[in-house]
């Protein structure tokens, strides 16, 4: 069923604010949840808000606390999340690094002791909003079996960038594994086998049973009892197709995260502790050119990509294409929410006495 | 045949300062391709001279230019390497970058009008020596074919990143694309076939035959006349193995080279006008943590990644272990160099009356 964008809006802010969220905090929180939804980034919008909830009332997130400064430096900003959404601390983050790149060109952030922070795309987007450019990390729960290994360590580990381009920036915004959890979801819940090389099991074979997949994940991510086996890097099961550079991929992000914020590693996210990391990176093209010529340039350039001969049938297509084709027809149409979804909306609206959004 | 490291710098050093680069540039010039070979990237040492040296015949590289510092922020660096050897520009660019880092907390620089800069890796560890991190980028010729497309177009685009760990950094260094040139060089001179999804053809079929290989990529990358098909990018042949994430990360390296230094972007490279681009970025972990447990929280990560369980007779390896290996083994026992090169390096030899040096 479909949903206005605009009741899912209202719904989440009266939601969040009867969590004791401010209400400042709850409109940020609200807006990235159907910021991604809009988008067709279904896996990170309303979808998650039950889990949101149960990490509340388990005190892993803490809607009382605020973000925090450590310290800062002309370049450089450290952000303690103290607990809460990770949303708020890198909006907060990103505030001071869009503040800081004016001023020096360049500035990046960590953020320690956060959660979940929503889609990666977000923050860079608000670099995008100030005329910056800017890329944002963070590292998860376990889920990714680096190659030759048969157990899973590093995270899925989102990474974010954004450049200025018409008639929309260039949007990379995804997971450093081969795919994410939420494509395996989508795999099972239509009774579909997996289609590549995006999981394998603790003999290191290729999984293609979806709902054996999500086994393998859950165990890997959310238990101390691996069973062996997760998500692919980058590159697939075989070596020989350099699944080694998804593998340095996705340790970059852990070094730059969980290492920098001095806080836990992916792999020590499973069970009790699972604090994330966000790394956070803003400058200012404008140093380099007039803004107006770098964006006709990238402009150019993602055009003739767009154009490029294709095999019968296909086309080629730019990072960012299809979720700014989703955002315009989902401003008309109103976001798309399942049925599992629904059930745990109304089951959170009663229990807060929060009305429901009625099917658009 | 293998010859000494250090006979291998002073030869060198001779001919770049017979072809009228200054002291100190032949010496740097010298340092990038003893320490690539040093490394076994041989494909980015003394392999590279014949074709550094047409090239300055040619005036594709102009060695009596220097690299400018066009203009500068407290974070940003726009320098320009005025048709001179990548090399230079970019070690000019990175020593300002390691300055303002220390003050601000991190630093960028754009290179323009540059050219090939041998192994990205090694401006990373100029920033590793001064207690920082880095990262380097550059775009290339045009070899890679983006998803669902039959024609090259994106550069093979290399990208390192460093961080501190023991007893060596992590070194994260290499193309984008799923392999570089170089790995087809060798399956041709082994008489070997391509092993894994490395090229397609103009149908973009997997190519095996590594000959048929190398004519597709010199098509694409040295001529206008392209027969189609090219290197594919990490992720492979099939979008369903998410390639799309592979044309992302070359994407966003064209981005931040060839259009922000408002050059030419890897795809114009091929005929006539064939600068490079760089972007190089450093920034201070001890803002963020003591050095020291950043280190060791770094280096315990890594050693818990080396011990995880492998599939039988494989072992799990991080980024960097091969090449520190390789450098201890060869500073002891001299650096390797083909037949192929060895010959180029007596004709360079005798041609400007330079010695040439003797098997170690």
């Amino acid at each position: 069923m479909k949903i206005a964008a605009e009741a899912e809006r209202r719904f989440l802010e009266q939601v969040f604010t009867s969590l004791h969220f401010t209400d400042k905090d709850a409109a940020l929180l609200a807006d990235t949840l159907v910021d991604a939804d809009l988008r067709g980034i279904s896996s990170h919008g309303i979808n998650r808000l039950a889990w949101y909830v149960s990490m509340i009332k388990e005190g892993t997130i803490i809607p009382e606390n605020h973000p925090e400064l450590v310290r800062e430096r002309p370049g450089s900003v450290l952000v303690d999340a103290n607990q809460n959404m990770g949303q708020l601390a890198a909006a907060f983050a990103m505030g001071k690094l869009i503040a800081k790149a004016k001023q020096t060109g360049v500035a990046i952030a960590v953020v320690r002791n956060s959660n979940h922070f929503g889609t990666a795309g977000y923050y860079t987007r608000m670099a995008l909003k100030a005329g910056l450019a800017g890329i944002a990390l963070t590292n998860t729960r376990p889920l990714v079996v680096p190659t030759n290994a048969t157990e899973a360590f590093l995270g899925s580990n989102a990474f974010a960038f954004g450049f200025p381009a018409k008639p929309h920036p260039f949007m990379f915004d995804g997971a450093t594994a081969a795919v994410s959890g939420g494509k395996i979801q989508v795999k099972d819940k239509r009774g579909e086998p997996l289609p590549g090389q995006w999981v394998v099991d603790g003999q290191r074979q290729v999984v293609t049973d979806a709902k054996q997949a999500e086994e393998i994940l859950a165990a890997a991510a959310f238990s101390e009892h691996q069973q062996g086996g997760g998500l692919l890097t980058l590159g697939g099961a075989d070596e020989v197709n350099a699944n080694y550079k998804g593998m340095g991929n996705s340790l970059v992000i852990e070094l730059l995260t969980g290492i920098l914020a001095q806080g836990s590693i992916s792999a020590d996210t499973n069970t009790g502790k699972h604090d994330f990391s966000q790394f956070l990176f803003a400058f200012d093209p404008a140093f380099f050119g007039d803004p107006a010529v770098l964006e006709a340039d990238a402009t150019a350039m993602l055009n003739r990509v767009r154009q490029l001969k294709a095999v019968p049938g296909k086309q080629v297509w730019v990072p960012g294409d299809r979720e700014y084709r989703l955002l315009e027809e989902n401003q008309r149409a109103g976001v798309e929410v399942d049925d599992k979804t629904y059930a745990q909306m109304e089951e959170i609206g009663a229990a807060l006495k929060v009305e429901v959004p009625k099917e658009a």
